[in-house]
């Protein structure tokens, strides 16, 4: 330093300018270059590119089309040559449960069973392979199996006997357990169905074996903890799975201080690649974590707990979601809300209060009009941005469709769900309520914001199949014809903004992703062919090559 | 970059040399010059200087002797003159209770009365004034107040009838409960003493107001918890007294997981300033929080959970504390013991097995066997560099001290205990058994290591007064006379060394802070005298001018 001082005392017009001119030498930039690239921009609008720069920052610096000048070689970190690949932004999920989605992938996954009988012979399998005191799975589905009933203790008493299992319906709102799990939680058939859930009964009134919403925590509390280790393997498992379908950014819908603290390890030891829009699971954890509002950004922008998820209902499958009139298949029943309006405009208010996003779930119709209602009297009092959201807004009562629109409310829906549950759909809302249902198009027509993503690990996280299905309402096997109810489907390009822009907007994340653009992180996808030219069968079949999230690759096929 | 490319392909040489002479200039320096500085250096010699150089990372770059050449002030960020004012490394407090401490200064503190009179007048009137629901407070002390027993539920209802009052005493190991607070707790003559703990009882049986240990979570848990933005408010609180104290480090010594989200939203933030080692309270927080193992240091070196604190005995104001025979004043009693040897055994081996450091309170000569027969088992297991830690280790059998030395055991210990409990300890232990007690400079000799502390909030945190009592054996009215048990003071040096290098030791940070050297961080008081020249009621009196941790000032005397 010395020596410089005194050639800058000598020269010192010529020390300051070069001084000048090394700064920006400093923040080198890396080069990708040659790639077919496409990104929405803040007005929704496709902008194709070829080469995007990034600073060491992790931000985009710029993106350049075909015949704007490349930076120098030498002024680069980095450079490379896709070779005419595509490149996208990261896709980002609305809606997802990334330790759940951590442990399924570490649990016995049912959700792939056809039959009881094959979900039996798995249940068997996996016992005599794990020696684990409990065991513990998820993803069965009646309807699936064509069972037309739940499954029974007896039966899968068949599989395990010598051991308490516990199994999760595929939508989280059952839970099947065998005779000695029963045992354990001291059910009878003395017990009363507890508030907001449903013992499922044998004739004599013994419990049946299924526990319905309210009524899992019978046996749900008797489960051992997962330990912390348990977690941090489940997180690294669920980021692992997101990063390689593409998915950069995502919802944490319900983060427990255990996930917290989980996310918290990953962050502080360099190991969170993706970022986490985190909803607390109510308000306690939100104040244990928030303290008085919403945290930060931390780690560069990859974690933030920013709101709350409330509950107004529970799931259609289940006939827990709260409809105006009786399910259509169940009559008299009209499903179990949660709270009054009264207890639920308290609840949101005091999340509001401290500035927290309200993200509330709500399936049937009258929970729906519940949080509407509840977003019309609060709106008054908390102005600002607050981006009112209802997760899944499934069946909306047509006359309800346009209060989305009044408080700036985001519908945070779920694609899949429309082709998973079509059937049982029909069967539960019957035709004339159908028209509020899964309305996506209504929805953005009425002026309301639509935000996407998977529900994982409800249904697989796949962003893929969500945005086929946006724009086809048709499933896989491209099941039905025409589409389903398909004046409700949007454009290929809506259907990608509600993965990208939408989603990113819905949890105030639009200036830090969703969009390549200067500015915002470099999160972007290499991805095997052009979505918005392929069919939906092979939109579907889009492999990612690579998955880079603020200008470091985080995933590559091998 | 363009211009300077162009330049540096004509002149590559010249350009190449500027950018090497360039890049240090970029970490510009700040010069605290004309101080009188002082230091102990790593072999605990005291080191004086007069200028002291930071970099912009927050670490120390130089110490400049009164004849080294100063950096040119072009080259630095800022300077300044102090004047010749007396500039320490921080001090360091080895054991406290940093949300504890904040509580306190924001709750009902009894810490200063002389007299139950008084101390019942200080409740009423603080009752007066707050209309909480409860009246929570602590810092009685009926040793103190000549009382020669317990204060009761009738005498306290005099002062509070109306809302139930609870008051913890100044070590925290006995609760003061009024009838209204008894009568929630639902306790009364029927009531057992619980496991490891001791109601005080009237004639004929009923609960006479004063709960043991153990006991004290029959009122504890009716208590309503401390909201997260009570806790923010308790940090900060605590931060500001420990700064204002000259103390820019401190242990926490059982730390929960909602300490933890407190230190982690103030981080999160950049509000916390000050250094906290933090040790979990128990096996379980130590796991949801560092999942498996400590945590990294975060926020530039200002947190990390490093160990778990533990606990083998009660205090020994409260006789709790687990001794080899019975209390000298109470015949038969030799206190409780919170788990047997090998239970003991088996819980220090868990948290050991996650690479965590062990810190275990034992007070009684008895606890300390245990734990330093559970280190000479575990240690054969744990090798490398455990730093076993026994908080307190207030009575030692000598035959016992010897037994610092073999496995680096460290001593935490708080000199001002020592002064508190005298007259207390005396007639708990009887004259023979104080040869072991608060034998700091048995533990010395026999080759262990001493980190100092005041185990805040049970005392006050002043780590000035603790210096002074470490060397002198006196308390603050020179009482008694030449010191009690003269032959246990440590030097001054060795003292401060306690309060610096020793206390940065004991919790794996004496690469961190604890000295002024270069490439520790820059953590400084300014003070307006030589504690190594202040006689020891000069040394009680310094006043903190100015406080700085990582170079930042974070606290100065208006």
């Amino acid at each position: 330093m010395k020596t410089f001082a005194r050639i800058a005392r000598r020269i010192p017009a010529v020390a300051a300018m070069l001084a000048m001119l090394l700064a920006p030498a400093a923040r080198a930039d890396t080069l990708i270059d040659n790639v077919n690239g496409i990104t929405l921009d803040a007005q929704g609008k496709v902008v194709r590119f070829t080469g995007l720069v990034f600073g060491r920052d992790g931000k985009v610096a710029k993106l350049l089309s075909r015949t704007d000048k490349r930076p120098r070689t030498r002024d680069l970190d980095w450079w490379t040559d896709m070779k005419g690949k595509v490149m996208l932004p990261g896709m980002v999920d609305a809606h997802g449960h990334v330790i759940g989605l951590g442990f399924n992938l570490l649990q016995l996954d049912l959700s792939a069973t056809r039959s009881l009988d094959e979900a039996l012979a798995k249940i068997a399998a996996y016992a005599a392979a794990n020696p684990s005191r409990w065991i513990v799975g998820r993803g069965w589905n009646q309807e699936r199996w064509g069972l037309g009933r739940y499954p029974t203790a007896a039966e899968l008493d068949k599989a395990v006997g010598d051991r308490p299992v516990w199994l999760e319906r595929i939508d989280g709102h059952a839970g099947w357990a065998n005779s000695q799990a029963m045992a354990l939680a001291g059910v009878s058939a003395a017990t009363a169905d507890p508030k907001g859930g449903r013992i499922e009964r044998l004739a004599g009134g013994a419990p049946a074996g299924v526990f319905v919403d309210g009524a899992m925590a019978l046996v749900d509390r008797h489960l051992p903890q997962p330990t912390p280790r348990e977690r941090n393997a489940a997180l690294l498992a669920a980021q692992e799975a997101l990063l390689k379908l593409g998915i950069t950014a995502t919802a944490d819908m319900g983060t427990s201080v255990e996930d917290w603290l989980t996310f918290r390890r990953m962050g502080d030891l360099g190991l969170l690649r993706i970022r986490i829009m985190s909803y607390a699971a109510g308000i306690e954890p939100a104040l244990a974590v928030g303290g008085q509002g919403p945290t930060p950004w931390l780690y560069a922008d990859r974690l933030r707990m920013g709101g709350i998820k409330l509950y107004a209902d529970g799931a259609l499958g289940s006939r827990g979601a709260w409809l105006k009139a009786p399910y259509a298949d169940a009559p008299g029943q009209v499903g179990l809300p949660f709270l009054s309006d009264d207890q639920f405009l308290n609840l949101m208010a005091r999340g509001a209060m401290d500035g927290f996003q309200i993200a509330v779930h709500a399936i049937g119709d009258r929970a729906n009009q519940q949080v509407l209602d509840a977003i019309e009297v609060l709106a008054g009092s908390y102005t600002g941005d607050r981006r009112w959201r209802i997760e899944h807004a499934q069946v909306i009562d047509p006359k309800d469709l346009p209060r989305f629109a009044a408080f700036g409310t985001i519908a945070s829906m779920q694609p899949v769900h429309q082709t998973s549950d079509r059937l049982m759909a029909e069967a539960r809302l019957g035709a004339e309520r159908l028209k509020g249902a899964y309305a996506w198009a209504s929805i953005l027509r009425a002026g309301g914001r639509l935000a996407f993503g998977s529900d994982y690990p409800v249904e697989s996280p796949d962003p893929w199949a969500g945005w086929a299905t946006a724009f086809t309402r048709q499933d896989a096997d491209l099941q039905p014809f025409g589409g389903w109810m398909p004046q409700e489907a949007v454009t290929r390009e809506q259907a990608w903004a509600g993965f990208t822009t939408g989603a990113a907007y819905a949890g105030f994340a639009e200036g830090v992703f969703g969009r390549l653009e200067p500015g915002l992180r470099a999160d972007f996808i290499i991805v095997d062919r052009d979505p918005l030219l392929a069919s939906p069968t092979e939109l579907r079949a889009t492999q990612v090559i690579e998955t880079w999230v603020g200008g470091e690759r985080v995933w590559a096929r091998k």
